[in-house]
């Protein structure tokens, strides 16, 4: 029952006819439900059930699926009756059954997959592929029309939806929540969202919490609550609670009539909350609204079959999957399944060719584009808009020299406040409070505010009720809601530390599996990529220290193809626009962008650096084959390849440093920008040719890495690196120190290079002992200097 | 003010002394935080404050100190009053100063470091050391005596809190919450870790959340919350919250009144609430009690300067950090300084000598192991005891041979079950609701019911208030638990799916992070291994599909050294027992282990299981080079390698397929189970004997991994393979589908093993292109069947 008093009957909401076209439509919705579980034949159920209409191997998960097909009813009824574009959003996405059912009712199915149209024969396909061999995948997925939301690793219905609402205020996403997934840290953390939406510009998010009150094996701690503490719970996160309990509810004409009254009342006050907000004149809101919330309480597996063998299955555990095994083996059981499918009484729901009834048809909003399955809104590319892009000319450094020190982040910030003025509709930044860190602000600040729907204090600088830039400390939901904002449509950054995007590692595996599989749906529009720029780096956590120090996030990133990922280490500011430009114009992937943010020598013109980056690699300007220039003519001695910004700057050094000790050595610096290019075998491969172009054929390898240097082995492995090689990079040492000292620490210093480059010349062995020991020399000079005083001697920073 | 009502004054509560003691004990601990930002000489500040007193580089965190200051002081005087065992856990570990100061106060810092006395040379020690170069790192981490908790990656207090407490009645843990803390993932998921604590067996943990109402650079949520909506909050997480707002409190009587209040309120329900649970017979609680929960609101930077050029700092995200810059440079701002260090009233706290004053000593527990700072919880090592272990051949399966069938988890299961019933008080099981899945129930469950101190209902099956099970569908709180249970000196098991514990990446890091820096301090004792133990594995996830599919964990854990890291992948039941035996008696590691569920053949008796775990790798029994045995004489012609229990079988087959289309060539299957020992360059990697005795000199290497191929690039890049190897393992491909075709999809199926074979061996050409045509007839003839019948041939399984 609502909490909100007396029971009104179903009249008073929606009429008698809605009351009956609910029933069917749900009715409808978990028959299909039941039927992509069981059947593989007798879709209709025109005949008696016999065995052989049984799948062989029987797959899915039924429990949550009543629950989700009674509340996307409801929903199509206020569709229906207020005109609402709506999202919705399956939190419980194992109940992939019930979403390929409502899309099928609703004709998105059989206009996106035309082999299964909307009729007995494309019914017994549904069926029949479901959770089969090569088939339609069990969980929600890429493959379902209307989803943004993959069904497997649970836990970000609600950033998604939270990200989906933002810049689109006529939309409603309707976010179901299963309580299971409720428990996972991702969706604790994202309650919290409610306290960034402007009701103003941004549309709104319905949370909607099912509680049927069990996982796989376990209750759920929400469900087991004292209804007390729940209804504290639900307010505490800043809802209006609507509780709504139905587990005893067995009179169609109650459940319905209650659950009505419910989402009335939600989307009563959704309206006036939006009225306010918008008819206030502009003026900022004291604090975040109230908005609604639904809490729905039945039974796991309702509708399903009560008791098997005796054991309770109907409102517990055991209806999280197949609440009904070994049907084809056992007349008993098949009797009991038979049961269980008419009781959804099919004859009443289709015709004799399997098309919904007008009585189930009622309840799908048109047109097509109306409906939550049909929305353009759940496949985003439709929708995508090119950005308009500044020149990057205008913030480019000029001067790029072996003098100049510039922060990179900091020439991007400014370049990204003039791109946040030209899009102030459909791009978002996000940080975990650390866009000042990572030296955005500055550029950013000026051009948009941070946004912000709670108290604000005259103290606070720079939030207000709507901007562009999302703070919050949780990286989860920075990158939840920007994955929620690139699926409808939308662009954006998200800018962390190094080490801790590490906290969301989970679920860039996600999101990048969505993209992998939704490329192979080509109904599925491309969306605009997902960026990340990785800043504080593991080289310089000067006073965080070895918790800080983590560059292992490319690593991750590094194990999906580079059809969908780019690893970028540019080194310097130029560089940096140029790959920031790409990332903000090329569409469909994941950019993983790891810059540096401390005052740096710069090398790369910006037209040097549009050559770098489109190759993905180049001889650092400067560094070629000697200091004589014999560019290009021969081979080098040895390549000193490196990636990242600190050591192509050890690089250089260390190239220095070895062609005053051995002036007849040829040596030239490579510098990796596009990490996957090395990677032989895939589309983005850097070809042979290129390949030998900068590393020669034959020749020695000594490779400075930004991060674990067994990265650079692996993509080495199959490339035709005939000559030695040797990597270099972060080995898990230091700690608060200085940034000359960590180089020391984990052996990328320039001295060790130097010495590696000439370990791996052909050279004279009396001459090479004596420039090695000048290094050691000089080495150990530089780190007594740095226990001295504690500081890094400026030549060397 | 607390929300009690009235004010009552301190002397109600503490009597005079105990105020003037508290003010003390709280300005020295204050002071000495500022000093170690500032101060590199004249620590006592006995003479004017110069130029040169000043650290050449000011590093900290200021502003969460005087918060975390005053909430030791006053768990103090409740130790001292009450002599409570308390456990003090810094979530705002980047208060890293107030952690070594009140360390240094107790004393245990000095006993700890004797270079570091308690006297002005200690303290000026301290001062100069912290947060310079190769000094005392700036945030709390093993280095402070005390300390369970990494003040890098904020989000992981609470949860290790409530590990702690568990099974360990006579304990408290305090717990101090950061308001930007409390935005994260993890932390806001633990406010459910209440639901699952036992009053009778387990300890308390006392939530303190410190508002001080802002982040680096923004304003925290809960801070800005209504308060109502605050309260309704900490009522919806289960606590009774006990709400002190001293943000406008200058009086110190005032403050130490409210606080400590506050403090005897807290502990007066905590006491309550244990007796009543522990006086009732044991009998089972309806539901979880409601624990008391501080919320402490106070100024950010309290103490320190309140403008700085005219702009607020106390109270604002301004004070952060180094709330006054450049004050070497600048008399003005060395002056602040000064006034502000003497605002603490130093000769007061300290005497001529540097030591702490009567009145500040007073409020130091004794004997040292009653404080905070040196209680053996903090140092869990201490306290570890063995395991008892039973005998494994109790379950071992004993015949192994190709016709066997066990599932290797349900064999383990079986012998953790007599594990768990050895070791009732010091050993814990945590899986997110996927122990059933990963077939450990039915071993365990019959020993143990798992722990839920919610409502109970009748349907409820194996739940019970106390247990040593615990599943909660969040892999931040098993993995939380575990750690805190761990770091306090007991032992456990994190069971996960393998996909789903990509979760906790950042978790794992940040451990392995803490394990590697506690190997470096002498004096901390080592821990139990924490090991996981992942099933349900990427080719097993015929119904769930792509979202589930996922081996990377392997890559993030081989990230670490081998010192700390083991990651086992043993290919059956008795290499999975003997396995976990080493996990639980080894301490020191984290344990990565992955191993199959499903009924697979077996290969190793119990006794070849314990040669080859302890050998790392071995010849698969009966796989030795030929049919007709010539082990060990030759090398083979290649050696098919593997890792994991489905690349072990196929190679296996693959083996076998080789051996009958070319019965001459000699093939050996050498089966990898401790992943690492193929690194070079570590203690724990196989010798150049040991490598060659396995794999030969110049054979070709034909390789099937469990997981992603690049895992083992990098691993072999550094060994002495000179002839061709040839990697397969998972490609990112397959979903909802059968196990068979799983392998065909990513091609590590034993036709194109055996294929991979025969093209690096030496042979006669015809004979290797009609070998090739009848593999590659055979895959497909097996691919057709699949298709035609959804199911895999039994042959092929």
């Amino acid at each position: 029952m609502t909490d909100s008093g007396a029971l009104t009957t179903i009249t008073e909401h929606a009429g008698k006819d809605a009351f009956v076209s609910l029933d069917a439509w749900w009715r409808a919705a978990t028959y299909l439900s039941v039927g992509q579980i069981y059947l593989r034949d007798n879709p209709l159920l025109r005949r008696p059930l016999e065995p052989e209409h049984i799948k062989p191997r029987l797959l899915g998960h039924f429990g949550t699926v009543p629950g989700l097909t009674l509340l996307y009813a409801h929903l199509n009824r206020v569709i229906a009756e207020r005109g609402t574009e709506m999202l919705f959003i399956a939190g419980p996405g194992h109940g992939g059954p019930a979403m390929n059912a409502v899309s099928w009712l609703e004709g998105t199915w059989s206009a996106t997959y035309p082999d299964m149209p909307r009729s007995e024969d494309g019914m017994r396909e549904l069926f029949s592929r479901f959770s089969a061999p090569g088939g339609i995948p069990s969980h929600t997925s890429p493959h379902v029309p209307g989803s943004i939301q993959e069904g497997g690793e649970l836990g970000y219905s609600l950033v998604h939806a939270y990200g989906a609402a933002l810049d689109d205020p006529d939309l409603v996403v309707a976010c179901v929540i299963g309580d299971g997934e409720a428990e996972t840290a991702a969706l604790s953390a994202s309650w919290q969202s409610a306290a960034f939406l402007d009701p103003r510009t941004d549309g709104a998010v319905l949370p909607i919490l099912h509680l049927n009150g069990w996982k796989i094996d376990n209750p759920t701690v929400m469900d087991r609550m004292p209804e007390q503490q729940l209804r504290d719970l639900v307010s505490g996160h800043g809802h209006d609670p609507i509780i709504v309990d139905l587990r005893d509810a067995t009179d169609p004409i109650e459940i319905h009539s209650v659950m009505a009254h419910a989402m009335d009342r939600a989307f009563d006050l959704i309206a006036q909350i939006q009225r306010r907000a918008r008819s206030a004149g502009g003026s900022e809101s004291e604090q975040a609204p109230r908005w609604p919330m639904i809490v729905l309480r039945s039974r796991k597996g309702w509708t399903g079959p009560e008791e098997v063998d005796g054991e309770p299955v109907e409102g517990t555990w055991r209806s999280h999957q197949v609440p009904l095994e070994d049907v084809a083996s056992s007349p008993d059981r098949l009797a009991q399944l038979e049961r269980w499918l008419r009781s959804y009484r099919p004859d009443e729901l289709f015709d004799e060719r399997g098309v919904p009834t007008r009585e189930v048809r009622d309840l799908v909003p048109e047109p097509m584009g109306a409906t939550m399955s049909g929305t353009s809104r759940a496949n985003g590319g439709l929708r995508r808009r090119d950005l308009v892009t500044p020149e990057l000319a205008g913030e480019a450094v000029e001067n790029v020299d072996r003098a100049s020190n510039e922060s990179a982040t900091t020439v991007f910030g400014e370049w990204l406040g003039e791109l946040v003025r030209a899009n102030p509709r459909d791009l978002r930044i996000f940080a975990a409070d650390e866009l000042r860190s990572n030296r955005l602000a500055q550029g950013v600040l000026p051009a948009t505010p941070k946004q912000w729907n709670q108290q604000q204090r005259g103290v606070d600088e720079d939030l207000a009720s709507r901007g562009r830039v999302m703070e919050v400390l949780s990286e989860h939901l920075c990158q939840g809601w920007l994955e929620g904002y690139v699926l409808t449509g939308r662009h954006g950054l998200f800018t962390s530390y190094e080490a801790f995007v590490h906290v969301v590692d989970s679920m860039f595996n996600q999101y990048a599996k969505w993209l992998e599989a939704a490329a192979t749906y080509p109904w599925r529009a491309e969306l605009a990529s997902f960026t990340y720029l990785l800043s504080s780096h593991v080289w310089r956590q000067d006073h965080n220290g070895f918790t800080h120090q983590d560059p292992g996030f490319l690593d991750l990133a590094a194990r999906k193809s580079s059809d969908i990922v780019r690893l970028s280490l540019p080194p310097d500011a130029n560089t940096l626009l140029v790959t920031m430009e790409r990332a903000f114009t090329e569409p469909g992937r994941i950019n993983v962008v790891v810059a540096g943010k401390q005052p740096e020598k710069q090398w790369f013109s910006l037209d040097a650096a549009r050559r770098v980056v489109a190759d993905g690699a180049g001889i650092l300007p400067g560094a070629a084959d000697a200091a004589n220039g014999t560019d290009g003519d021969h081979d080098p001695d040895v390549v000193l390849a490196c990636s990242g910004d600190v050591p192509t700057q050890e690089a250089d050094a260390a190239r220095e440093l070895v062609l005053e000790l051995a002036p007849s050595l040829r040596i030239r610096v490579v510098t990796v920008i596009d990490l996957l290019r090395l990677r032989a075998g895939e589309p983005q491969s850097l070809d042979d040719e290129a390949f030998a172009t900068l590393f020669g054929e034959g020749v020695p390898i000594v490779f400075a890495f930004h991060g674990y240097p067994h990265l650079i082995k692996e993509l080495l492995f199959d490339l035709p690196v005939t000559a030695g090689v040797s990597v270099r990079g972060y080995q898990e040492r230091g700690s608060t120190t200085t940034p000359f000292d960590m180089l020391l620490q984990n052996e990328i210093d320039r001295f060790t290079l130097a010495a590696d480059v000439l370990n791996r010349c052909r050279m004279d062995e009396d001459e090479r002992a004596e420039a090695l020991a000048v290094l050691a020399n000089r080495r150990e000079q530089a780190a007594n200097h740095l226990h001295r005083f504690g500081v890094d001697d400026p030549a060397l920073a």
